[in-house]
């Protein structure tokens, strides 16, 4: 017997999200269901349900920054109870014997993963709809521990622009050695700044825009780097040890290679396809420089992240909103008009009756 | 007493080379007095020759692949006595101060290193003149032992095609777990393959020419990948961990990031400026993979480059020319018609006079 489901979709690249009901599949013996509280808003969601990526599917679902608590659990499920707080993120399955999956990096599965929505569920074959709604089965390997002392409004965003930005910072081993820039400040750049630091490294924050110092310096950063100053600029050549880059949209990387010192690395998180104007090979051979790309993160780490953020006290930083204001939300999100994340409160579903 | 030397030299970057007198230093405490040789041909003596990078300056004496004796010491060398093999490779002195230069990677040192000729000594402010020349003046911290064994002809190209890959595979630490492909068959390609098979890796040739699986087999391949074939191209789809691109003109490097696995490195030694088509950045998030370079290699590396070649008697397959011939070879270079480098037989300038 599926599950009845009320939440928000777009029925088409170009329809605005609405009302939408749909089905969740009866829980499986593995499967922990989740009434939904908070879902934070990503920019993928806004592509996806625009079809700016090519292959989306309707109705979609949107939202993989799920924060809930746990209704019910399947038989097998000996990890959770009805009544924790859990999170879910960007995947909800995963092939699980492939090398990556054996590491604990579902998101580079070779069997690519299953995603949270717009995906198909590999054991049944229907559709996976996202966190834009009132509850959601989810497999209880890929579901989270939300520890206590979490803000779960907060903790929301950790689950996608959180975990993008954790991900890189562990596997290249950032810490106090380190002399870190994060480019951008939007949900990735502010959640990138406030990691750099609690992990120890020197911060400094590449922004286009004037006039962020006080807020970069609030979120964690040491210095603030105006990238369109060449002055500004030409004072930072090979000064940093890793670039995490979180812009999402095509962006000059040369300017930055040169910031890198010896054997230095810059990380993209977002699709900036392809990279344009192209990259000089002399910016990466002239230091031993590395261009590097990561995705998301996988579960253990997504877990130790939380873990991290409860130890530390670091929470995105939101700005709650009803899910009748989602179309708004997208609208203000284009113009990167949002500090830092704006969260659903899943709650406001009631008014659809 | 500045000393007379006789030899080859591009007069401007439409001259062809021609015979040339010229003087080198007096001998300074810290200098070894070499008597060349050999000297291996580079693609970039002819790219620096005719002003292909730009900043070419003239007369110019090329040539960063030499193996000589030596003549005489400074009174402070203490490291070599006259009548020992060396070697000189891409450079001649470097600041000796830097962070770079501290790790043995003096390549890469913050004041830039001095190159073996186009550059300038950076004590006397004189140009550096190379090993197309019949002797050399160089400070004994960038002259290298040859070790007994090594063939003193095919040991020239080390210097340069050698550690320019040897350095690569030894900073990523390839070893007998790894799957390791090598992007074209030449000068450096073919010392890619035998420095990858003697490190104990599994190793790829990717080449545009059919027909090469013998000669690639002989020099170490246990593989031949046409990459002009997509077929085969698609059957090695997330197969390496580490590419060694060598190839010297633009290429379109994104068939080839798709074919290295979870954390895979593509590392280009030759300057593709700049990178058309771009890379898609997909390439690199989805796998985390990263694009890098590499320049040639330090003093210590090139050391241990060499005493590897010893050990296990490895040397450039070479084709001895005359210097009378050095034109004829730059153009069959072009045609990349050379079994894989040329090396010129200095005793041919005593036909000069
Ligand atoms: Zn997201
Ligand atoms: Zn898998
Ligand atoms: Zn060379
Ligand atoms: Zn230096």
């Amino acid at each position: 017997m599926a599950l009845a489901i009320r939440g928000y979709a777009a029925q088409s690249a170009t329809t605005p999200l609405a009302p939408h009901r749909f089905e969740r599949r009866e829980p499986r013996a593995d499967d922990v269901v989740i009434d939904i509280l908070y879902c934070g808003v990503c920019h993928s969601d806004i592509h996806q349900a625009r079809n700016e990526w090519g292959g989306s599917h309707y109705p979609m679902v949107p939202g993989h920054e799920i924060i809930g608590r746990v209704a019910a659990v399947g038989e097998q499920v000996t990890g959770f109870k009805p009544g924790e707080l859990v999170g879910v993120g960007c995947m909800v399955d995963s092939c699980q014997h492939c090398d990556a999956c054996a590491q604990g990096l579902e998101q580079y599965c070779k069997e690519v993963a299953t995603f949270t929505y717009n995906s198909t569920d590999r054991r049944d074959g229907l559709p996976t709809y996202g966190g834009y709604s009132e509850r959601i089965v989810v497999s209880d390997k890929f579901v989270l521990r939300v520890p206590d002392g979490l803000d779960p409004k907060s903790a929301a965003p950790l689950l996608c622009a959180g975990i993008t930005t954790w991900s890189p910072l562990r596997h290249w081993k950032i810490g106090k050695d380190h002399k870190v820039a994060v480019v951008g400040l939007g949900g990735l750049g502010h959640m990138g700044l406030k990691f750099a630091k609690a992990l120890g490294a020197e911060v400094t924050l590449f922004t286009r825009s004037p006039g962020k110092e006080k807020e970069a310096r609030r979120l964690g950063a040491d210095h603030v780097v105006l990238s369109t100053d060449a002055k500004q600029m030409a004072a930072v050549a090979g000064r940093f040890d890793f670039i995490l880059d979180t812009v999402p949209h095509q962006h000059d990387l040369n300017p930055y290679l040169s910031t890198l010192k010896l054997d230095g690395v810059h990380v993209l998180v977002g699709l900036v396809e392809p990279i344009d104007p192209p990259v000089h090979a002399g910016g990466l051979i002239f230091g031993r420089r590395a261009l590097a790309g990561s995705l998301i993160g996988g579960i253990p780490e997504t877990q130790e992240m939380l873990d991290f953020c409860a130890a530390h006290n670091i929470g995105a930083d939101v700005e709650m909103i009803d899910i009748q204001q989602i179309n708004e939300a997208y609208s203000r999100m284009l113009k990167s008009d949002v500090r830092y994340r704006f969260v659903i409160d899943l709650a406001s579903l009631e008014r659809q009756g």
